[in-house]
This record gives structure tokens, C-alpha cells and sequence, in this order.
């Protein structure tokens, strides 16, 4: 049974502001849950339907699991499916990279969703850190994580003055602007940060005087613009055919 | 101002049974509205603020347009936001292409916003026709609609027996599998039918047997899947690059 305080706390982590407080964020749905194993992340505690913890009896039994009926758990969770278990889990800390192959970059990408398809994405081609602005959606939101569909367990996401990281670092940065370089003409380097910005101001102007490289996705019809996850996920498939 | 019978309609609009029953969608948002402006669709009305009517003189010249408050416009939308323009558009109807250049087929994409998304797509690689199962998310569904961006004016989708239309084409069908060809070693025909499953049930057998070349996105990281608009996606941008 999920207690009143516990209950509490699970439904404050639905707030940026108390994740920031407690350094604690949620993990909910079946699939999400179980990517904590083994994932180096540190649960405090997992909630959860008997069957799913029976069934999962020794993936789980390093943690502290709650029993809780699926009606409990779906009053307590942010999402409106998918509730048999949610997991209390820390805010993990990591150093941020210097030069670390090829890495995405996001400048003022405000919506959860397409932040967590951009993680799912990041782990699809096999990059292992985002380093996003400021004002980018927040990585430990619950709408990101379940759009990154179990991928946040494997993508670092490291939210700094984007601008003077970028400023630093010397790696080319390819930045995607409407108009650019083409990429299926671009001769992409191994390493590398893919910048992105939102879909309502692109790439401000403090992070694109830090772009090497512009470049953008031939249109061969009527559309104005791409959404920006899926544009990052076109952008890195160009540039893994060159370096897989 | 909306009489009683206009907002009993587009209440109504929003329900696929009515859509069909009446021949009539809606298209919601300034820039969804203005993309109607020459696109040859039949608009029945347009239901929109004085500041919009009057922007937009020249171009609504044609249209019935009815002026109402963003108060009554906002609640008569579907939609959160973007209500200050509401259109009652005819549904069309298209001749089934046979063999077009470049073709998009869905088997079962239930998800609207996937839809929306894959016609927002189809648009900017210049992809003219979908040919969608049965089962697909209705085109009109003002969700579909909202997450085209406009694309719904130029893209044109159509709904069929998927299985037949598949068995009597003509053209190679490019079917994405978990297992098939890698899409960066693929030789692509000019024209082709690029053959898309749901996320959760893949292409089924009926749909299956008519692909003659089963193709792949290469991953390079831990993710599982991606998602059927961006696997979309990721495939037309393979494919424009040797046929542009």
C-alpha cells in the first residue's frame, strides 16, 4: 500500500521545482522501470502492482519495493496509462564531457516530448551525451522520460551555459539552419557536436557564433520546417553512414 | 458570432462518425486556414477573429466567413490553443494512384499525431500520395490535421484495402523490418512504395508478403525501436539522396 507521505512524494516530483529541492525524479511504466537495472542510476524506491513485482522478483531485489493495486498507482502517477510500477529515483550527477565522439547539442528545445524523443534517438545512434541550454525542457521531467521510451537510462543529458561550452570546445559544430550545407553533401568528421535549436527561434544568436559548420536537410516539397526531433534523427543518420 | 446550429457542427466535426456521415472536416489554426488558400479544397466556411478576417482580407475573398470572438472560437476547437481561425472544409475525393514516383503505404498507424506527422514529412521529400489500411488513423481527424503543419493541402491520403492495392502494384515495395537490408547500403528505385508498420505490431503478414525488398534503419546504440514517423523519415531522406 502506498502511504499518505508517500503518496506525497510522488505526486510533488511531478513538479520541476521539487525535483530540484529533493534531487529525486520518477520513473513510471513497466518497460521504464525495469532499464533502472543494471543502470548504474539509484533507485529509492519502487512502486509497484504485485504481478509486476512477482514477475520481477530478481530483477528487482536490490531495491526497496512497495506493493501497491493498479488503482493506487494510477492515482499517484503523472501519466494516464501504463502505471504498474513507478520507481523513486535519483538525480544522478555527472562530469560534464569535453570532446567524447559525436554528441548533440540543443539550444532552447522547451518541449518535454521532443526532448525525450531526442534521448531515444541519441541512444538509437549511439550518443552518449546532450548537452542542452538552460531553458531546455528538463531532462527528469516525466513526459520526457517516457518519450525517451527506457533510452534515459543510457543518455547523459547535461544542462550548462551553453554558449560558453560551446565557446570552449574544439570540436567542429555543425549547427542546422534552413539554410546550410546540404547533408547529403557534408563530409561530417567522426567527432562532432550537432547543434539543434527550437522550432519557434532556431539557433540564437549566442550559440550560432560558435557553429563551424551550417548545414541542413534538402526539402524536396511544399513543407516549411521539420519538427526538431525529427530533424536531429535524419542529421545523425547522415552522419553515422559516413562514420558507423 | 456562432449561432447555435454552426457550434452544434463543429462540435460534431470533431467525431469521425460525423466527419463521414457529413463529408466535412475541420482545419483549425491560423496557418492551417491560410494553407487552404489555393489548395483547391472546398471550404464550406471559416470561422475566425475580426483581427484574422481583416488581416486576411484578399486571401478569405472567396470564403463564407463568419467573424466570432476568440472567446466563442476557443470554445467551439478541439484544440488547447491556435483558435483565433476555424475552416469546415468538404473532405476530398482522389483518384487511387497507380504508380506515382514515390509512395508511402501505412499498415495500421493508429496514433493521428504519427500520422500528421508522416504527412508533414511526405511533404517536404515531395511524396504526393499515402496509401493507408483501413485501420489507420482517419486523415481528417483534427488531430492528424493540427500535427501536418499545413502539409494536409498538398499531401493526399488514401484509404484502402492496403493488402490489394500492395498485391496489384507494379512498383518495388520497400518494407521496414527489424531485420532487412541496411537503408545506408539499400539501392533505391526512382519510384517505389516505402512500406511502414504500427510501432506495436510491425507490418502484418498480409501487407508483408507483397514487399519485395525488406529494409532496415542500422542502430549504433541500445535503444529498441524508433518511432514510426521518425523511421519514416530517416528512410524518405535514404532514399531523395540517390533520387532527387
Amino acid at each position: 500500500m502506498i502511504s499518505k507521505n508517500q503518496l506525497k512524494l510522488l505526486r510533488a516530483l511531478g513538479q520541476k521545482k521539487q525535483r530540484k529541492a529533493l534531487g529525486l525524479f520518477l520513473v513510471q511504466g513497466e518497460k521504464n522501470v525495469l532499464e533502472l537495472v543494471g543502470s548504474g542510476l539509484s533507485v529509492k524506491q519502487v512502486f509497484a502492482t504485485e504481478a509486476f513485482l512477482a514477475e520481477n522478483q530478481h530483477a528487482l531485489s536490490g531495491y526497496e519495493c512497495v506493493e501497491a493495486s493498479l488503482d493506487e498507482l494510477t492515482k499517484a502517477s503523472t501519466l494516464v496509462s501504463n502505471n504498474a510500477a513507478i520507481a523513486v529515483v535519483n538525480v544522478p550527477s555527472f562530469t560534464l564531457p569535453n570532446a567524447d565522439g559525436l554528441m548533440i547539442a540543443l539550444d532552447g528545445v522547451s518541449d518535454p516530448g521532443n526532448l525525450g524523443t531526442i534521448i531515444r534517438l541519441a541512444d538509437w545512434y549511439g550518443v552518449e551525451h546532450i548537452i542542452a541550454s538552460h531553458d531546455c525542457a528538463d531532462p527528469y521531467n516525466p513526459k520526457t522520460i517516457s518519450a525517451t521510451m527506457g533510452s534515459f537510462a543510457r543518455v547523459k543529458v547535461h544542462q550548462t551555459d551553453l554558449p560558453a561550452y560551446l565557446a570552449r570546445s574544439t570540436l567542429p559544430i555543425y549547427g542546422a539552419f534552413l539554410e546550410g550545407e546540404s547533408v547529403h553533401r557534408t563530409q561530417f568528421s567522426a567527432a562532432g557536436i550537432v547543434l539543434m535549436g527550437s522550432e519557434s527561434h532556431g539557433i540564437r544568436a549566442e550559440a550560432a557564433q560558435c557553429v563551424t559548420d551550417k548545414i541542413t536537410i534538402p526539402a524536396f516539397g511544399g513543407a516549411e520546417s521539420l519538427n526538431v526531433a525529427m530533424a536531429t534523427g535524419i542529421i545523425l543518420d547522415n552522419i553515422r553512414r559516413q562514420h558507423s
